[in-house]
C-alpha cells in the first residue's frame, strides 16, 4: 500500500466529490465502493450534500456543489444523463471537471459502466483522460424592459404550449434580424449536448459536442418547412410570445417561467461552459451506435 | 323571377341553414347575401342558433344544431375549417350535408371560395354535386371500470402532456393486442380528415378522405423508430396513462379531460358520419397543392 | 407412431412445398430436418425446383412454383422476408398458402423461428392458425399506347432516378385527377405489406396489413411540404415521366423497366392476393416492437 | 456624367467579369444591360469566356474563370444557385468576391432580383455591400492507396446507389473513429451552403452559412434511428463502399466517380473559399422564408 503523499504525488485530482443519484435502488453500496476505491487512490473524499443527506452517508465530509470551485477537484456522478444535467448545471464555470458513471444503461455524458470503474477511474485521477467542454445556453426571460427570469440550461431552453391550449404562435428574431412567426407545439434552443435530448425527438439533428453552433428545433410546426436550424456560436435568439394561452418556458426541464402574450426569451451561448472527463480512447460515435441502434437493421428487403 | 313552386320543383334542398364563423370581421354581410340568394333559389332559410345571437341577425327564423335533423336539408358552413368542425361534430348522424365556403383562405373542407358561390351554390341546390362521407371518432375515457367522458372527434383524439410536465408514458393496446409503450409529448389518434390537421405537423401522412383507416402519429417520440402507423377502421385502440403527470386528452381540441395514472382513452371509428357536398369537379388534389404549396419549389440545384 | 392415413385424417394441409434461401449457409441441414418432420406428420413433402437444384437435394420429389397451384396445399418459405417476396409474387392468386421461418433474424413475414419450428409447425399443419391475406400492386408502363411491361409486386413498385442523374419530375394522376408534379429522388407506391420495407426508410408511415389502402412515399422531395399519402384501394395512380435521365421503374426490386421521358407507369391493386399462415396468437405489434426496438429508449432526459 | 477617373475612384472594385446561365431565354439583353450600366459607372467590363462565346457577345473583353484571380476585382453572375455554384467551384481560393443577381426567382446565392439591379449594384461597386465567405469541401477518392480523383464541392459530396441496384452499405469514419455502418440510398456530405439543397430534401437541418460545421445526411437510411450530424469544421469524414453495385460518388453533382468495393472518399473542409457580397440590410432569413414559405400557413384547425 503506499502512503498518501506517494499516492497524491501520481494523482491530477486530489480532491474528489461524488454526486449520486439517490433516488436509484441500490446506489449506496455503490458510492460506498467509489469513495473507498477514491480513499484507496489517496484522493480526499467528499460526498455532496443532498446525496449524503438523503442517503444518510456519514462516513466521508459532505459538500454542496456552491462550495466546489476552489475546493474540489474533481466530481464524480454516479446515475444517468438526468444526474450530469442537474449537477452541471450548477458548476458551470466552476473550472471543476466532471466524470460520470452509469449503472447498467449507458448515458451521452455517463458513459462510464459501474463494473469499468475499477479499471477506469484510476487511469482517469491520475491524468489520463479526454477532456470535453460542453457549452451552456444563458437565458433571459423579458417583460417589457424588465428580467424576470434568468437561467443556464446545459441541454436546452423550451418555450412550449400547455396541455390544455391549441398552438403557439412565437415570433423568432436573430441577431435582430426577424426570421419567422412560428405556429406551432413549441420551440427548443438547444446545445450540441442537448441535441441528443429532447430536440432529437422533435426531429432535430445530431450536433457533436465540438460544434460551435445552437439548434433551434421546431415541435410539431404548423408550417411543413420549418425545418431545425443550426446557428453560428455568437447568434443572440430572441422568441416573443404572438399568442397563445398558458405558454412556457423551461430551462434543461429543471426550472420554468410561465409567459404571456409579448413576453420575450433572449437565448445566447453563456461564458460558462463544463468540462467532462472521458477514458482515453472514448467515442461519442461508439455511444451514439448503442444508444440509437446504428449497428442494427429493422428489416431486410 | 321565379316562383317558389317552380324553384323548389328543381331543388334537391329545400330548407337550408347557415352557419358563420361570427368572430370573423365583415362576416355579417356575406350571410346576409347567401340568405337572399338561397332565399331566391326558393329555399326556405334558417341562421344556425349562436350564428344569429352574436350577429344580431333576426332576418330569417333561427335554429339549433340540435334541432337540424329532420327539418333542414343542408348546412351551409361560411368560415374555416375550424367552424365545419365545430358544426361538423354537432351533426354527426344527424344524415344532414353540410357545404363549406371561405372567405378567402382555402380550407380543406371549406373547399368553396365565397366569391365562386354565385356560380356554385345554386347547383349543388339544385343536385349537381359530389358528396363526400367523413367518418368520425368515438371515444370514453375510462377511469377503472367507470366511463368519465364520452366524446366524438371529427379530426382526432389526442393525449398530450401538459407544458410544465416532462414526457408521458403511454401504453398503447388494438384490438386487445399489446403495441407498445410510448415515451412522448403525446398521440394522436386522428381520422383521415384530422391527417391535415395537428398529425401533419407531428410527421404524420395525409390519408385521403375515402381511406377506411385510423392513424395514430405519436407527437415527439423518443424512440426515434417509432413512425406514424395507419389501423384498419375496425381498430379499437386503448391508450393507458403510465406515467406523467398533468395529462389531458381532448376531442377535435374543443373538449378535454383530465387523466390520472391509470385512466385509459378507447378509441373507435364511430357509427356515424357526415356528409360533405362538393362542386361537381371538386379535387382533394387542388386543395393539397394549394395549401401545401406543392406546385412550388423552394430551391434549384 | 401413427400410419399415414391417421395423420392425414387431423391434417389441414397435406401436400406440401418447401422453399429455401439457397444461398444461406448451412439452410441444407434445416430443409431436410423441416422436410422430415412434415414426412413424420403425414405431408407429401415438395422441395420447390430451385432450392432443389441449387442444393442438390433429391430426397424428396421437386416441383416448380408454377405447377404449385391445384398440387400444392401450403408453401414452408425458410429464409428472409426477400425469400418470401420472391416466392410470394409468384405465388399471387394461386390460393396457395405460405408460412414463413426464419434462421435467427425475425422478418415481417418470415416470423417463426426455426427453434419453435417443432411445437408451431404441427399446429398449422393441423389446422390451428391465423390468415393474413396480403394484397398486390400491379403495374404497367406505358409508352404511348403501347404497354411495354406488366408485373406484380408485393411490397412496392418504384420510379427512381439513376445514381447519375439529377432529380426526377413526375406527374403524378390518381384516378384520372391531377394530384402534382414531383421533383424528387423517386417515388414508391406500395402495399401495407411494403410500409415496412423502402418505403419506411423514405419517411412513409406503416400500414396495418389489413388497411385497404396504397401508400405513396416520395423519396427526398424536392418541395418540403411533400407528404407520403395514403390512397383508398380503388386508386389508379398513374405516375409520368416528365424530366429525368436513365429513369428506372422496378417491381418489389425484382425486375425492372427502364423508361423514357413521356412514359407512364400505371399501378392498380391486383385482384390477386397471397395468404401467409401464422401461429395462433401471432401479434403485427410484437414484430413491429423487435424489429424496430419500440421496446428500448434511445436516452434518458 | 462622371469621368471615369471620377467614377473609378468612388468605386472599390474596377475589372468587372459577367457570367451569365446562357441556356436561359433572354439573358442576352439583361448581360448587355448589365454590362452597360458597369461601364457607366466606370468599370472595366469583361464577359466570362463560355458566357460570350454561347451567347455570342463580343461587344467586351472575354476572360476565363482560371484567369480571373489577380485581373479581376467581382465577378457578377446572372443566372440561379446552379449557375452561382458552377462558377464558385471555380474560384475557390481566387480571393475574387461574387454578387448573384437572379431573373425572377430568388435564389440562395443569387439573391437580388433583376429589376433592383439599378439600385444595388452601383452600391456594391462602391463599397457598401456585406460580405459572406462560405467554405468548400475538398475530397479525395482512394483505390487502395491511390487517389483516383480529387474535386472540390460548394454544396456537397453525395456518395449514392444507382438506380438499378438496391441499398449501398457505407462504413464512415471521422477522424479516424468508427462512425457507423449505414444501408441506405446514399449519403450526403454537405458545407452550410448545401444545407439547403440537396440535404434539405433528404431530411438535413438548415446551417446558417456562418456555423464551422460540415454536415452528414443520409439518404434512406434503413435504420429509423440513423439521423443527420453536424460534425465540426475539423472532421476528415472517411467513407467506404462495403458493398454495393455501381455506387457513385458527385461532386455538387458536376462531376462523379464510379466507385468499386473497397473504395474510400475522404472529405475535409477545403482550406479555400468563396466569397459572396450582399446588398447591407440582407437577411438570409428572409430568403428562408420566401423560398421555404415559411410565411404562410397550410391550415387552420
Amino acid at each position: 500500500m503506499l502512503s498518501p503523499s506517494q499516492k497524491s504525488a501520481k494523482n491530477e485530482f486530489n480532491r474528489v466529490a461524488l454526486v449520486g443519484k439517490f433516488q436509484a435502488d441500490g446506489i449506496e453500496g455503490h458510492l460506498i465502493d467509489l469513495a473507498q476505491m477514491l480513499s484507496d487512490l489517496g484522493c480526499e473524499v467528499f460526498i455532496e450534500t443532498a446525496t449524503a443527506t438523503h442517503l444518510n452517508l456519514s462516513s466521508h465530509p459532505s459538500k454542496s456543489p456552491a462550495e466546489f470551485a476552489g475546493s474540489i477537484d474533481l466530481v464524480v456522478v454516479l446515475g444517468g444523463d438526468g444526474t450530469m444535467l442537474g449537477i452541471g448545471r450548477q458548476l458551470a464555470g466552476s473550472k471543476v471537471p466532471l466524470v460520470g458513471i452509469n449503472m447498467g444503461r449507458l448515458g451521452y455524458m455517463t458513459d462510464i459502466p459501474i463494473q469499468d470503474v475499477k479499471e477506469v477511474l484510476p487511469k482517469i485521477i491520475g491524468g489520463e483522460y479526454e477532456a470535453d467542454s460542453r457549452t451552456l445556453l444563458d437565458a433571459i426571460v423579458l417583460r417589457g424592459a424588465q428580467i424576470i427570469n434568468r437561467a443556464l440550461a446545459l441541454n436546452d431552453v423550451v418555450v412550449n404550449r400547455s396541455g390544455t391550449s391549441g398552438m403557439v404562435e412565437l415570433a423568432v428574431r436573430v441577431n435582430g434580424s426577424f426570421m419567422y412567426n412560428q405556429r406551432s407545439d413549441g420551440l427548443i434552443v438547444s446545445t450540441p449536448t442537448g441535441s441528443t435530448a429532447y430536440a432529437l425527438s422533435a426531429g432535430g439533428p445530431i450536433l457533436h459536442p465540438r460544434v460551435a453552433g445552437i439548434l433551434l428545433a421546431p415541435i410539431a410546426p404548423h408550417s411543413l418547412s420549418n425545418r431545425p436550424i443550426v446557428l453560428p456560436e455568437d447568434a443572440v435568439t430572441s422568441i416573443e410570445v404572438v399568442d397563445g394561452r398558458e405558454v412556457i418556458v423551461n430551462f434543461d426541464m429543471q426550472s420554468q417561467t410561465e409567459l404571456q402574450s409579448g413576453d420575450k426569451i433572449e437565448v445566447r451561448q453563456s461564458e460558462k461552459s463544463i468540462t467532462l472527463l472521458h477514458p482515453r480512447g472514448h467515442s461519442d460515435y461508439k455511444t451514439l451506435r448503442e444508444k440509437l441502434h446504428w449497428n442494427e437493421y429493422p428489416s431486410t428487403f
